[in-house]
């Protein structure tokens, strides 16, 4: 099914709607997750609907919160997100640390209690649009085997790092700490949504060291493939324990704790976040700033080898052949129908 | 040969001062690479010495430099090293960035013109023993390929995060960027000098997909190796343009634009660094906080599987084995004699 951004925006923005939300909030969740699917990232675009409609009907997500601010010191501010879907919290973080780095040189807003982060590549990219280098990150529940584990420990964290690129869309680097291979054929920290399910359905099979089955053991079999591997064994692992610490041990509102020991608190849907952002106008001239990052684009470009991107390029390069006219899987579009 | 750690920090500390270093310049610099003796990482140990000494003769390692601080603001601060010893220019970031958190709620230090890091993660595990939360990282010459490219376009630009653990030793996440794999070959990111040599002579073999020749082509035959490959393809070498990005563009003193130029600046040893501190105290109360990651820790312990370390619990372990006696080869310690 093929329809322009702003038909399915407009779709998307109406359900949201419909569910009690703003239209300022309900227009800038359907803006974050089709961002997503015009990068030619769907497992975190708009197939990501229904599951928030299940939670607000739960109660998980909260279509009226009330962000309340703590903490605030000249570089940092804690927002607790009163559980609102992510793109409002993350959103309003972005604002919050690139504010604080207008100031102090470097801000950072720690995110507590927000629900599914959603592509975390848009709120950094929106920050370097503005000028700032921004790193991101969200915590979430245990899907990843912890290294040495048979079991999930740890989240595929998604870790999100942009840098202005003067009159070229912002650079972007905007991975999770899973194996790449898995991530490849994943490409959704839901297991249970993502591409892995196609392959499940297609039977293809999975490259070695990737994923182990629900049981703990290796496998290249989508059918049985149930745990993604970290990244580098201890280094994808260690890359999602952080992440927990700072955003959910710094925010007190752990996550992973709480799902290893079963508590009631972890049934319920919950992530943190956190944003940094440097002024880099603080630092270097623009002009000057300009010219360097065409220089290395240029050098790296230059190497021998196959097709050379700079980060973030491919989803832009989609975006721009989506512009007009955005893909989604017609199951998905018959959902949104539906909701 | 195994000699008291003590030992070995003043049997440095001599060559250095012998260098005109300043006592306290070399004591520090000293203790740095012994800590990762200490910790099982020779590779960034006192391995290095002799090359200190060499970049010192070159005149590319300034034994008396004049740090000096520009840029400064609430949160942050940017140092130019002068050409210091990377332990001299990264502690003192360190200290900066910590100063500024304790005021700003996160601090930034910019590493300009230092040389050799060494092990970047003493630098944030003695932030988080005094109670931030840090994050660290360096950008380097063309070491690893470059996504895509035949040949070395960014470094295996190392990252270490440390997170306070209460009374415990900090957690410390301290990694390369380059193929997991080869990390645990080479362990280093000066190829000619790290344990990629001992692979070459032993005629050991390499895991596939990890290392490409001179020519560019893959290999698995440590003799020919000569270009890491990044770790999860576009995901290292993201992290690595990110980093001189972050720590290169923003102190303009790009680094890797430089060598892929071949220009006269970029045949002179120097790097770039970067330190971002979070005062853990200010958002968390410290009973909560040990409490908390007393729980997350025990929660991952309990996983089934095979050995559960939480992140730098294998270095730490190490450096308490070797509290009375390290072991460094017979071949460094001989060197270190003639110097």
């Amino acid at each position: 099914m093929t329809l322009a951004p702003q038909a399915l925006r407009d779709l998307v923005r109406g359900i949201f709607e419909r569910q009690r939300m703003s239209e300022a909030h309900a227009a800038l969740t359907a803006d974050v997750l089709v961002w997503a699917d015009l990068r030619g990232m769907g497992s975190h675009g708009v197939m990501r609907v229904p599951r928030y409609v299940d939670f607000i009907r739960k109660g998980d997500l909260n279509v009226r919160p009330s962000i309340r601010r703590s903490h605030d010191a000249p570089g940092c501010v804690l927002l607790d997100a009163d559980r609102a879907a992510g793109p409002i919290a993350m959103m309003e973080g972005t604002r919050a640390a690139c504010e604080k780095a207008k100031s102090a040189g470097i801000g950072l807003a720690l995110v507590k209690s927000t629900t599914h982060t959603a592509a975390l590549g848009y709120y950094t990219q929106t920050a370097a649009r503005d000028g700032f280098a921004a790193i991101a990150l969200a915590a979430s529940s245990p899907l990843m085997a912890y290294h040495g584990a048979r079991t999930a420990g740890v989240s595929t964290n998604p870790l999100a790092i942009a840098f202005p690129a003067g009159d070229h869309p912002p650079y972007l680097l905007d991975m999770s700490t899973s194996t790449v291979a898995l991530g490849k054929v994943m490409a959704s920290s839901m297991i249970s949504m993502g591409a892995l399910a196609q392959a499940r359905r297609s039977g293809q099979s999975l490259p070695e060291g990737v994923v182990l089955t629900a049981q703990g053991e290796p496998t290249v079999d989508a059918k049985t493939a149930s745990i993604p591997l970290p990244l580098g064994g201890p280094k994808g692992s260690g890359l999602g324990f952080m992440a927990e610490c700072l955003a959910s041990l710094l925010t007190a509102n752990p996550i992973l704790a709480e799902s290893l020991e079963q508590t009631p608190a972890s049934k319920r849907h919950r992530q943190n976040g956190l944003v940094i952002a440097i002024d880099v106008a603080r630092f270097v001239a623009p002009e000057m700033f300009r010219a360097q990052v065409a220089r290395l684009t240029r050098g790296l470009r230059e190497l021998p080898g196959d097709e050379i991107l700079m980060p973030g390029e491919r989803g832009s390069r989609r975006a721009a052949q989506q512009r007009d006219a955005v893909s989604i899987p017609d199951s998905v579009y018959d959902e949104l129908k539906t909701l």
